[in-house]
């Protein structure tokens, strides 16, 4: 089976190196194996591996008129031209191979018609989490269970960013510059902290789980730019961790699809994924509990899941992502979670009943209420009972509103 | 595609339950299905579902020759008559599907060249850590990689006996009749607590991610009825866990086989593994290292593996287990551990210089030693550098016969 690789950036030159390094052995192991043929780039230079036994070319339309070329697999990344190119290589009748989270979760129902419409399939394990296995395994080793919930660490950079938080008390964007100088936060790190990739990929796990299209602007998407020096200190006091988590799952007959930080406790087998590694929980109704476990970014795990798909193809052992089928969308609004609410404070002997009060006027119920620092610096730290996100949002309005309330300094969901 | 199962009882039942539940989800994604036709069973009063669905026999050979059955599930457990009915259902040209890690772990070559000869597969997902995926993931997703190591906790027995002495310093027998009450462990519970279970399992797992054939005989195994409570309570003092470890990798071109208790730093990933729960580690040379969670035994979780094989070969998707070659065996001699050696000694001056006098005499590294209690309860507790097996033996003989030594009161390794 003849590939054709469009990309040779770093995961491009990844899928390079391992082909290069591991060819022999999987051909040692299997009648039928795969062969990259030609590779396809504006610019050749950012790939350090040698690329001379390949066909090389800056056309990336030439791939799908090659006949002997079965498998086109999209490295480039972005929206535009990455979904023209998916949708013209399906339409040529090409398998399609790719790790475009933007694409799939913004075009993927349009694009997984077109590969069945064409008898093709459009693969994509490389998408979500690296190097972990997740997507082929909800689609074969998880069939046999109904899954209830998928959720998740699917963003290395944030992870990262949060793990050194807690790791050094610095504030956000001390730490951000040091993840960009190391490599792992891009120039404009807006996609990964804002929440956005993570929100591909949910919508990618929440596709391939629960066979639904959902459209990405009608998800709970909070990212981790607003945590502060302040929240990651609270949390460790209390031997918790925050963390970006992204989550679907089925909630009164309706798929609920979240991205937030949360406050977890220590224990919770999550607080314990640090750095760039990721972790996906899935939930099935026989399995139980699963967690996968692994390097969720890089050029290298992420080839790896790349030639997985390539492999599985060739194998005629590909994986199928059931046909997706709307569905009802949980409204935000509705979505419950418990909040700690920091507040900054003036000093009052009244101040813990005034809040009371104003939590108790909006039904929302108290778990804790702390009082702590004093003067200039005085807080009040209040811990909710299990809030939907309306009357969360019309509570945080009336505490703003109150004389005793200098500002509303930290407002963080906890418990998973 | 027609089934026929073998065998009722707990993962049997599991299986049953399943497809009653949610044969209907399933069917409703793929046009290809598996349709369970027949079940076999001395008695089938140990199955609390319904069975009046299916054909019902006490003879297994009838399965073998419906013509209209493509796969036989083998349930029953045990060497045989399970061997047999694995072996001649393949020469009858069906499909197997096994849960049986014992027959796999003794005669898995012989039985993977017979599905070879018969132009059929046979599947065992199930054989190891109950529903994780893990073997169908190694021959599938992780392809593109060579593996270098696969190790773990794959005994859910021994994994919650552990969990338990640590949380109530309780000592071995004891937990071991609460594990036996709560039935997650059997009347006669030697394979497990001996690790021999696990011992099957790691050599089903170097099968799969190394295509070597092993002989169980050559395996370094301990288990864990030597380990007593003052084992648990040096380790909770340390914020130290001990759990029972199976490992396979390469070293030095030959394949390393071990199952034994090993102690934990408490922040290593396996350590927060507890009760039933089992975990998988598989490092490749391109994914990095991934860790596959969840429960490792059970019906329902180990039955929701059996269909999984059973939908893969439905949808001509199955995995495929590469032909196992010979391996030369890491010799259990110079398998290298780090040990922490506990001694009960007599109480005098000189004790701990007597002590480094030994240790130097057999070229074994100290990197600590604690001397502990006094009197009748003194313990003189020395942690070695790196250590060939074959020299901490002669080491252990050596102290055995010094006059300030009354007992070698436990051996355990530390560390992975």
């Amino acid at each position: 089976m003849n590939v054709g690789l469009i990309g040779t950036g770093v995961v491009g030159s990844g899928a390079v190196w391992i082909y290069q390094k591991n060819r022999a052995h999987w051909e040692a192991q299997s009648a039928e194996t795969a062969r990259l043929k030609a590779v396809c780039d504006l610019d050749f230079s950012r790939c350090p591996y040698d690329l001379t036994e390949f066909q090389r070319t800056h056309d990336w339309r030439s791939l799908l008129t090659d006949p002997e070329i079965e498998v086109v697999v999209e490295l480039i990344g972005g929206e535009e031209p990455a979904r023209t190119m998916i949708a013209e290589s399906l339409q040529a009748g090409k398998h399609v191979v790719t790790a475009n989270k933007m694409v799939l979760a913004k075009h993927g129902k349009a694009l997984l018609d077109l590969a069945a419409e064409n008898k093709v399939s459009l693969l994509f394990e490389a998408a979500v989490a690296g190097a972990i296995p997740v997507i082929a395994p909800m689609c074969s080793s998880l069939r046999p269970n109904q899954i209830q919930s998928v959720f998740g660490i699917v963003n290395g950079t944030t992870n990262f960013i949060l793990t050194r938080m807690h790791q050094s008390d610095a504030d956000f964007q001390d730490v951000l510059a040091e993840a960009q100088r190391l490599g792992y936060a891009e120039a404009d790190p807006s996609s990964d902290i804002e929440g956005r990739d993570s929100l591909y990929k949910i919508c990618l796990l929440a596709a391939t789980a629960f066979h639904t299209q959902v459209s990405v602007e009608d998800v709970l998407v909070e990212g981790i730019s607003a945590i502060t020096a302040a929240d990651i200190q609270w949390a460790n006091k209390r031997g918790q961790v925050i963390k970006l988590v992204a989550m679907a799952r089925w909630n009164d007959a309706r798929m609920e699809l979240r991205v937030h930080p949360v406050i977890l406790e220590g224990s919770h087998p999550l607080a314990a994924v640090n750095d760039v590694y990721n972790a996906v929980f899935v939930r099935g109704d026989c399995c139980g509990d699963l967690l996968f476990c692994g390097r969720g970014a890089g050029g290298t795990p992420t080839a790896s899941a790349v030639w997985a798909d390539i492999l599985a193809l060739a194998n005629r052992a590909a994986y199928r992502v059931a046909p997706l089928v709307p569905a009802g969308l949980f409204p935000k609004e509705e979505m419950v979670s418990s909040f700690r609410i920091r507040l900054r404070v003036t000093e009052q002997i009244s101040l813990v009943a005034e809040a009371c009060r104003v939590f108790a006027e909006h039904q929302v119920g108290i778990l804790e209420v702390v009082r702590a620092g004093s003067g200039e610096d005085g807080e009040l730290v209040i811990a909710t009972t299990p809030t939907q996100e309306g009357i969360k949002s019309r509570l945080l309005e009336a505490l703003a509103l109150q004389p005793w309330v200098k500002e509303i300094a930290g407002v963080l969901r906890f418990g998973l």
